[in-house]
């Protein structure tokens, strides 16, 4: 059962090889014939020439007469000339410029006489007013080049200049065969153990954005024979193939088997997390990727192996990586052995630039659709501590990351319902938010990483919530306590709740499955007061130790029955239709520094905060009370 | 016959009441409920919220084997666990983690043994390696906000949420009506007088870019009834409707009479340059704007009026325009009563910004497909002298700007051809050519405004080339002259040579039509001269106040029959099939700075004028005689 990846060879010699290897043999784009008006966005395969001037004939450039320049010499303010009806044509802008004419004369300087005549009060100079032909294009000219993409003025210029069809880069295909036995079409009500196929989903959508034509075909069992059936049916309709998973090192595992018989395999293992069980292989030059089952690996090999290759089918240059540094916000740890692409979330934070690390999980497709920006942490690096300044890859405009709110704090999905609002008010604005606990929140305001922290801390002397907090962590003041909601704390339990409990004392009971928070929680350091008053010894509790992050999450264990309690707030309860044992009301405000108070973001934020529409929002969640939301509750 | 436009309302006025009244009216994007994996680009239309949790089942995140992890605490280095068959599940990634196991241990740190049971040598932790329900997604989180796009890994992550249709904005439907009794559709072969009607290809083009949908009518003719039954059909199948052309003051622009009867026109005349006589008109709640005839003016008007529209319907913020300052490289004069927009090529030469003004012919297409940049010149200015520091609204990246060779100076149609050979052999390269002559060469590179300059001109004391100009040009030396062509230059006449034109002296024959180039070319030089030679005097010469900018554009004119005699080299002669008489060979050589010598652009075009390439080009154009191209012949 043991293996080794072949090779773990770096990625730039991986890219760089793969190739030379498809180069060498004959990897190129086709060229094909179309109109000129859909080529928009295309690139042409040779130069465009002219075939017949623009304009073709001598236009009048104005609504006027066309006339003899000479006619008109001497002509003066106080010397009119009079054109009778034989010396003149009434030409509208566009009209061919009569052989023997060369001059037009604007309308507005035509004095009508009654005898059909007209008088001019100024010479015409030879030639005013008339388009020459080829004023715009001359028939032969080079209109394109080669390798040009096609813009919309292209598409005119070459219309005027009479080429109605031109040559430009086939499109490569794509075909994408998803393999798996537990692999299904994507469906709302899966079986557990089925895996929805969506990577061929995401792939399409990048492909297209790529300018390739994605060719998805049906999943394929996990059957050699079937799989290199499906292969060779993609080789025979497509330019390129990506087999889907089956690149890895289990038990039915046959993509690099399959590779080598109808082709080769150049690699078996290139040293990037994620994405290492890629396979770079081919059948001559037709490139065939074995990318990795996971979305996230699958995403990887795709932008650092497959975009290079249509770049150069295309013969356009890798789009411009904009690096910018930013603060790292928590310490990322990395092997030496890999390559690691880490997502981060961004956000201008007071003039500064914040990256917090986005899950890693390489199931965690979501981390993907919130990234603003990859890192890249070199081979032989261990990784970077938190405060590190970091070169970031952005993959969103500088402008839009200063229109960020940064979130960093406790988890309540209002948080959700407030970017909804911010964005939909105002779609140059978003809003960025992790989940790191009350604590994580206090801690991100003090080190300058987040405008707003979500906080709901129970003093346990008196009680009270989160100003004596404030007073601890900020003795030197700068800081604002915004009221945000009372929300409803208790325990979330199964339907009809089974296993009768009444209280937090019935937590340890054997057999029960308890689910918590992460340690430094808001709702993790209620339930730790709460099992102290009452004198439980937390480490009778099953599944104390086994925490999540949110409290959405904490609801999906009990609502799919591998857990059958956990801390949370109504709310998040009635998300999932759970019973709700009701323990404490508790107040959840955000915490905001005075150095960002002023920024536009965040008094956008207050505003949200204050808004009849806020209220709405908070009715249709339910478990909150809410009375001045927005206004400063302590300020120090 | 005189005419007032309505209106001369400035453009920010005029887009911000044209909105206001739309909105007023109720103009919203409809929504539309499609498949998630077709959303890829398309625009939320409401927050979408996941209806099951990803992974939606606790599954292994490793291939390995499934247990309690209780059954492992103890294990060590030397006191490994022992575990029957029936005390552990083998699992691959992605399997379903049975109900009674809370921990999965790697492949690798399990040793089977031959009677079926396992050791262990480390302990499991709790819930390591797998990965629990909703770790991506918690069923009811919010995935995507409103008026979000869509990307590829959203996609995969509503998917993978169970989310698998989706409500997005309607593209809106554009109906383009093009009208007028000239135009006919897009042909090789016009007769005079007809307009090829490629606005419609422009707009498509521009409009898909902008995601709406466009549907473009057949031509009508100019007959008010049938106008104004097309935009009734059109309004009854479209969003948004452009009548195009008719919209200014010729005898037959039924537009704003059309739209009046049939809704209402709010302006007709907006102060800008080029796209004064559009027509802002409406029916409830959709847009008919009447769109200019002339290209470059309804390209201003799309871009200026509707794409802001567009933009709201998609709730979705102006792209930003990037502003750099650039150096003006000649006088541009402008009208108080217009805001002007000019485009521009610009280029950066030797760390300097450089723009030069396109032709602003408002039927001038080629200069749109051509310009790096659009400069506006305000309402009340009168333009801005050369050398000024102008703000430049930039249509390409900065990075392909500093790859841009700048070639300014005489016109040979091998400039074409190195483009080509440039480009096509990095396509990170481009090449950027201004025909403004010999003289208008040196005297861009005395101002530092170009990389290269092509001259040819005649030193009429001893009938050398170019050599001595520099003397007297730069006689502080800084400049390399390199050898590129010997070109022949002649007559080119009409095909069978039917006037019999032997010599210049037969230029000032009665009726015979010449057809010149502008002052300071190396041709009309090097014409002056020959008849100075000769004792011609110039004035008896008809046309010979009638200039082109470029050899192709004068042998346009012969072609085309209105013009009978034209100077100019062998290639423009023989690319229209003229007859050629020749009068002499003259060398064509390139003018470099030494301040550019050194740059990448300059070293790559030294490169192509040394290859095989260039050579055969030269030879497919005819009339050139090359020896050493790329050499530097003086070096002063």
């Amino acid at each position: 059962m043991a293996f080794q990846y072949l090779t773990n060879i770096s990625l730039e010699e991986a890219r760089s090889s793969y190739q030379e290897a498809l180069l060498t043999r004959g990897f190129a784009a086709g060229q094909e014939t179309i109109p000129v008006s859909e080529a928009c966005g295309r690139i042409t395969a040779r130069p465009v020439y002219a075939a017949i001037c623009a304009p073709h004939y001598p236009a009048s450039a104005m609504d006027g007469i066309a006339l003899r320049a000479e006619l008109t010499f001497g002509a003066g303010e106080t010397t009119p000339v009079t054109l009778t009806q034989d010396q003149f044509v009434v030409v509208d802008t566009g009209d061919p410029v009569p052989e023997n004419c060369d001059a037009v004369v604007m309308i507005e300087d035509v004095i009508r006489q009654e005898d059909g005549t007209v008088h001019l009060y100024a010479p015409a100079a030879p030639w005013q007013h008339i388009r020459q032909i080829g004023e715009d294009i001359c028939a032969g000219e080079m209109i394109l080049p080669s390798y040009m993409e096609v813009s919309p003025s292209a598409i005119g210029a070459m219309i005027a200049g009479g080429v109605m069809e031109i040559s430009v880069l086939k499109r490569p295909v794509v075909g994408i065969i998803p393999t798996g036995d537990e692999i299904i079409p994507p469906t709302a009500n899966p079986a557990p153990g089925d895996i929805l196929e969506f990577n061929s989903s995401i792939f399409s959508a990048m492909l297209k954005q790529w300018g390739a034509v994605p060719l998805t075909y049906p999943i394929v069992k996990d059957r050699r024979d079937e799989i290199e059936a499906a292969v060779k049916k993609a080789l025979a309709e497509c330019d390129m193939v990506l087999l889907n998973a089956g690149s890895s090192a289990g038990r039915e595992d046959y993509s690099a088997e399959v590779i080598r018989s109808v082709g080769e395999v150049l690699y078996h293992g290139i040293a990037i997390k994620p994405g290492k069980p890629a396979i770079l292989g081919l059948q001559e030059c037709k490139p065939i990727l074995g990318v990795p089952g996971y979305p996230v690996s699958g995403i990887i090999v795709l932008e650092q192996l497959l975009k290079p290759l249509i770049d150069r089918w295309f013969v356009r240059p890798p789009e411009e990586e904009v690096i910018r540094n930013a603060t790292l916000a928590k310490s990322v740890v990395s092997g030496l052995k890999y390559q690691e692409f880490v997502r981060v979330r961004l956000g201008n934070v007071d003039g500064k630039l914040m990256a917090s690390p986005l899950g890693r999980g390489s199931g965690v497709v979501s981390s993907f659709m919130k990234a603003d920006g990859i890192m890249e942490i070199p081979q032989g690096t261990e990784g970077y501590a938190a405060g590190s300044e970091v070169p970031v890859h952005l993959l969103k405009k500088e402008s839009s990351l200063r229109n960020t709110l940064v979130a960093i704090g406790s988890h309540d999905p209002l948080l959700d319902e407030v970017a909804d609002l911010l964005h939909s008010a105002d779609t140059t604005l978003s809003m960025s938010s992790t989940h790191v606990g009350s604590m994580g929140g206090i801690m991100a305001v003090k080190r300058g990483e987040t405008h707003v922290a979500g906080i709901h801390l129970l003093d346990e002397a008196d009680g009270s919530y989160n100003v004596s907090f404030l007073k601890k962590y900020f003795p030197q003041g700068g800081v604002r306590l915004v009221e945000c909601v009372g929300r409803s704390q208790g325990l979330m339990l199964p339907v009809g709740n089974p296993l009768g409990i009444t209280s937090v004392n019935d937590l340890t009971r054997p057999g029960l499955r308890y689910v918590n928070r992460q340690k430094g929680s808001g709702t993790r350091i209620l339930i730790d007061y709460l099992c102290k008053k009452e004198g439980i010894d937390t480490t009778k509790i099953y599944g104390y130790d086994r925490e999540e992050f949110t409290h959405t999450s904490v609801a999906a264990q009990i609502a799919s029955g591998t857990a059958d309690a956990g801390m949370g707030i109504y709310s998040a309860a009635r998300l999932y239709d759970l019973d709700f044992l009701p323990i404490c009301m508790e107040q959840y405000d955000l915490l905001i520094p005075d150095s960002v108070w002023d920024t536009d973001v965040v008094q956008r934020l207050i505003r949200v905060l204050q808004s009849p529409e806020f209220k709405q929002r908070l009715t249709a969640l339910g478990g909150y009370e809410c009375e001045n939301p927005g206004r400063v509750r302590q300020h120090l």
